[in-house]
Formats: C-alpha cells, structure tokens, sequence
C-alpha cells in the first residue's frame, strides 16, 4: 500500500450564468459543459440519456486540514460538527464536485445541462451516464440536517 | 481556458475478497475502505448516512483514444458504438469509478460498504454522503441496452 499521486486533465470546462459560489437556485440554472475538441466524439450516445454525473474540479477549493477536515456545514451553528467526507463541502483532499444533471441537449461542442451547479469556467474531469444500479439508492436514509441545510439549494430561482 | 492538469492522492484503498476484475455478481460483496491515518478524523457523522459516493481511482485501466473513445460496451457485439462519456466502462480520460454503496458500519479506520465494484487495492480519492438532492434523478430515462448489460452486475452471488 503506498499512496503516490495522479494526474487528471479536464476533459472540458462549464459555461454558466452562474460566475460566483451561490448556496441556492440551481435547480434550474442551465449552463453548458464544452468539451476540447478530442474528447467531444466520446459524447456519442449520451443524448438517449435524461441524466449525466458531472465530476467538475472545484478549482476554488482549499482543502486545510487544520479547518475543514472537521466542520459545521456552511460554517452554520445550527449544523453538527461532522467529517470532510459526512459532507459535500468543496475544501475537500481532492475536491470533487460529483452533481447528477438533467441533459437538455447535446450540441457539436459538448451538452447543455439544467441543475448543475458549477460556476463559469469549472474544469470537468468526466462525464457519465446516469445508470441507477451505479448511481441511486431506493431507501436512503440521511440524518436531519441535511434537509435543513439543502433548502433552496436546488429550487429554482434563475 | 486552459487544460493544464492537477495532482490527486489516494486517501485510503479498498480492501476486498474480489481480487480481478467481473462484471457480476458485486451486489453482495462486502469491502472494507481503509483510510490513511491522517484522513480518519474527516468519517466523523457519515455513520449517520445509509450511504456512500465512493470515487475510485480505476489503477488498472488504460485510456487509448483510438480504442476506447468509442466502443461497444465490454466489447459485445449487441451493444452499441457509443463514446465513453456515454458508458461506465474503466478506461476512460480520468479513470474514476463512481458507486452508491451501502455502509454497513464504520471502523476505527475506515469503512465497510456492500456493493462496491472496485477489485483489492484500489486507491480511493473521495467519498462523500448519499445525497438524493446531488445524486438521485427520480424519473430517468436510459437506452434499452443498458438493462442487458447490467444484467448480474450487482446481482447477489458472492
């Protein structure tokens, strides 16, 4: 067991409205994911898809071990003190954002997408289709917060 | 817009009885997800989740654009040529696996999950809680090959 390293290369980037971090209404904001021209032929097929995985790199995240490896969500008293990885906070050891989208349409240049939420100029690492043998779980159960800190979150605003 | 590239590390590594690669029968399989020490902290409260966004780093897979940028998945001849942002399959761009599986309880250094398809010894980079706002699409719509390709993927074997 040795831990080394990796190298990941954005496959593309997003196209939001969106410019600035926001903890609400991105459910449907509708922004679009342009991929470099070599990788735009691996988006065959994703249209007869209704719903892609995103994993974006959050390039604004800053993972301090000293202040986010243990955290209250969003900073908010009324939150647990709970781990890095009991929580979808971006200052993460490698900052994933993982958002399942609706697709809206595929286009020459990428796909755009309604519920993501990435701001403008995010790198996007991969693409997958949503399969719910991969991706669902039929009885999830969450502890309370969740709901408390997710309100808004997604409702459409924009 | 740059491509650039980033650097990721493994924050702890599977540890299964399944030790090459299948595709069937992982519904039942139980792993454990051991964390490097200095990450253990950061599990504090996702006991408290039914389930966990596992990310894998997929160490044997090998992206060749020529081959893999568009195939039939797992090479069958009833699939379609689709591109690898429209398929699951390991050697893709960045080489993530991304599974829900279920907690079956925390340890003092790291988890153990059922239902996560990833072979002894592969590096895992994040993990996050089950989200249905971030993970769950209610009402999603997939081509017809992808029930027969899935047949016994997950299904009960082991």
């Amino acid at each position: 067991m040795s831990a080394g390293s990796f190298t990941v290369r954005p496959i593309g980037f997003v196209r939001s409205p969106v410019v600035e971090p926001v903890d609400e209404g991105w459910g449907e904001v509708e922004s679009r994911i342009e991929l470099l021209p070599e990788y735009r032929p691996g988006l065959r097929g994703l249209d007869q898809f209704s719903h892609v995985l995103v994993v974006g790199w959050l390039h604004q995240a800053d993972f301090d071990p000293a202040r986010h490896l243990l955290r209250r969500p969003r900073g908010r008293d009324d939150m647990p003190l709970v781990g890095i990885f009991a929580q979808r906070a971006k200052d993460r050891p490698n900052p994933f954002g993982i958002t399942v989208a609706a697709i809206v349409r595929a286009e020459e240049k990428g796909l755009v997408v309604r519920g993501l939420d990435a701001i403008d100029g995010t790198p996007i690492l991969d693409l997958k289709p949503y399969f719910p043998d991969f991706d669902a779980a039929a009885k999830a159960r969450l502890p309370e917060w969740v709901a408390r800190l997710m309100q808004g979150y997604f409702d459409g605003r924009v």
